[in-house]
């Protein structure tokens, strides 16, 4: 994208806003201006495939500095460009028609990146695919310090399940992800939490439990006994009733619909089908960016249903980091600190510390008002991350361990 | 791919063979000189977006000839070609740089495809992606006369597992998908067989639950009545011993093991971990293509694991069309035709009525040797598919009826 992702994320950020089509914001992105800048000379050769490419693909690349060097025959091209983290990297073409050419330096985690070939954007055909930045696409891995965390380890493993319904609201078919804990079909008498987890903007269910890594993350911390064993179901945050026609042409705006298809149809269908534990202490809700957003308004709508909260680089006043009116927020729901310390759990903020605005400012003013009303909270902050997905599995990891104690 | 898909196929088809390592024949495939067609005049004009897009996705498209249109935008471009069915069509670029250019009309079913620019081979930025031709790349559907049988369908829904496992056989984190009957949650008492279902050469185990549909068949005949409820495993059939250092400098020469994985850590994991009905009597393999030899070999060397065989497109004397000589043949497994008959209950071959050859005379030499055996068995023709996956969904469609009955 020739935006960064953490702009193409504030488009959409607002859960109740219209929605603006996918080709239109695309066509936005293509038409941004981005930096191009040639490759460095000193660079550290110490390249190795990135750890998300394609069985048996040798590119890309990525060196200890954290550079993505990219190569693809292309012979008739004339121009071709490694598009990441914002800037468009000029590849140079050897005698055999290949082309190479690195990134700057880019911070650990993953990262959506693609091709420009010619003008054409393209998935690099040397890695596996991503749904991010509203497309399926490219992605790559700089290796973090802490990536153990999220690492492939030799503990016992939970599973994955896809998870096909039609929602009766919007009138479609739709699909959510369900992590269950290792040892989940070995015992079928024991019954578990539920933590609801949500993608971002211009992403989708299939985000936390493949880039996201939420399964492992999981698998990690309960091997060790750092979190409880729990039940993770990963939904699509996109949800709008079905549209009307209002006259012969025009249809009528589309409206968000994800708190009644969470509460009304997910939960329910969940707890009939899984071996939950389903009562309010046994049942967290979180999300990232736009997640964060949607899944505050709706433990704050439903404290009947959700006894724990982690918003992970987002609050429900973005983007606005001015001061919150208590009385007037979200329907005054913060009014009663004293009432929501009694029947909040656990209520949990995180944010990267290279975060841009208005992240920083919003999520500071959102946490000026829970200490206003003496809301008892957790603060963590990823250390040299900015709004990308090492500072969610960082979050998630933190957070998990804070559940269902 | 510049070969077409069966093709392909061929190269690694038999599944004792040496591997060529990927990168190789990925070579070999883009050295290959393609015919270049331009597009034809008289064209139907009822294309509508194929329905393997990604979400909002315009292009492809696919129209009621089963023709493929394409638009990919490409200011700076030489030259675009789509790269279908083992021919390249030429793109045209209008004003605005945008290139538009449609295929000759394909066979109905899913193919795999993708995008030649100034010589780099690519995916479509349209579709959705699918490991075939041994990597993941674009997909396109062409409605099928019968498509009800593999479509989503208002009827209730399994679910799909991924299960990840550490094999010690071959040292290695491996994956299976795991197709969950409707219901498999709800009644938590219930047992059921379990069908083995194998992909083809250069697919993977995501194949069958992706392009191949089978989770949706097996909804829409269980629904109906035509198919016993089951719990299907699909695995992935590329399975090495770890190689080992001779000497210095060469590695012994890689041994597939996928037998031994299948029988020693993935059924008795399966048994363990799923409600199976853990009998020879309740448990079938098959496969397409290269997996169609695969569990020929698995079944005839495990009668006491497995009580019905389905070889879709592929049989274990691939690629000989000579008559079969029954001492030698899988050291002598069919000499005993009245004793087969007796082990197995459902023996089944399906072949596309337009399959290229090899397979139509291996096929015919192995129906022969059956027929010679007198060992009972069902044949079913797939009219007007070639080596492709709408061959292997009806496959598995007439094939699941005759379970566990």
């Amino acid at each position: 994208m020739c935006l960064p992702f953490q702009l193409v994320s504030l488009i959409l950020q607002k859960p109740m806003m219209r929605i603006i089509p996918v080709v239109v914001c695309l066509l936005i992105l293509c038409l941004e201006p981005a930096n191009s800048q040639t490759t460095n000379t000193n660079i550290v050769e110490d390249f190795e495939p990135s750890s998300v490419n394609q069985p048996g693909k040798g590119y890309p690349q990525v060196n200890s500095e954290g550079r993505v060097r990219v190569r693809i025959e292309a012979p008739g091209a004339n121009q071709v460009q490694l598009d990441i983290g914002g800037v468009k990297y000029d590849l140079v073409k050897d005698e055999n028609g290949i082309w190479t050419g690195e990134s700057a330096p880019q911070d650990a985690g993953f990262h959506y990146y693609q091709l420009n070939i010619d003008g054409a954007s393209v998935p690099d055909p040397g890695t596996r695919y991503f749904y991010g930045a509203g497309r399926w696409g490219s992605g790559i891995e700089i290796p973090a310090k802490d990536q153990e965390i999220y690492a492939l380890k030799n503990v016992p493993h939970g599973n994955v399940v896809e998870h096909i319904y039609f929602s009766d609201i919007i009138q479609a078919w739709r699909r959510c992800f369900i992590y269950t804990p290792a040892g989940y079909n070995r015992d079928i008498a024991k019954r578990y939490p539920v933590l609801y987890l949500q993608h971002g903007s211009f992403e989708d269910e299939t985000g936390w439990s493949s880039q996201g890594k939420a399964n492992l993350i999981l698998d990690n911390l309960i091997a060790e006994g750092k979190a409880k064993p729990m039940i993770i179901v990963m939904e699509n945050g996109y949800a709008f009733k079905p549209q009307e026609n209002i006259d012969g042409s025009s249809r009528s705006r589309p409206e968000w619909v994800f708190e009644d298809v969470l509460i009304d149809e997910v939960i329910p269908m969940i707890d009939a089908e899984y071996r939950t534990i389903p009562d309010r202490e046994h049942r967290a809700i979180a999300g990232l960016s736009m997640g964060a957003n949607q899944t505050m308004r709706i433990i704050m709508n439903n404290l009947d249903k959700f006894s724990a909260y982690g918003g992970f680089s987002g609050t429900s006043n973005y983007p606005s980091s001015e001061e919150i009116d208590v009385d007037t927020f979200l329907d005054g729901k913060f009014k009663d600190g004293d009432r929501l310390n009694e029947q909040i759990e656990v209520f949990w903020l995180g944010l990267g510390t290279k975060e841009p605005d208005p992240f920083p400012g919003s999520v500071g003013a959102f946490r000026n008002m829970l200490e206003k009303q003496g809301i008892e909270y957790t603060y963590y902050e990823s250390p040299d991350t900015a709004h990308e997905w090492l500072t969610w599995r960082r979050c998630l990891y933190q957070f998990a361990k804070l559940l269902f104690n």
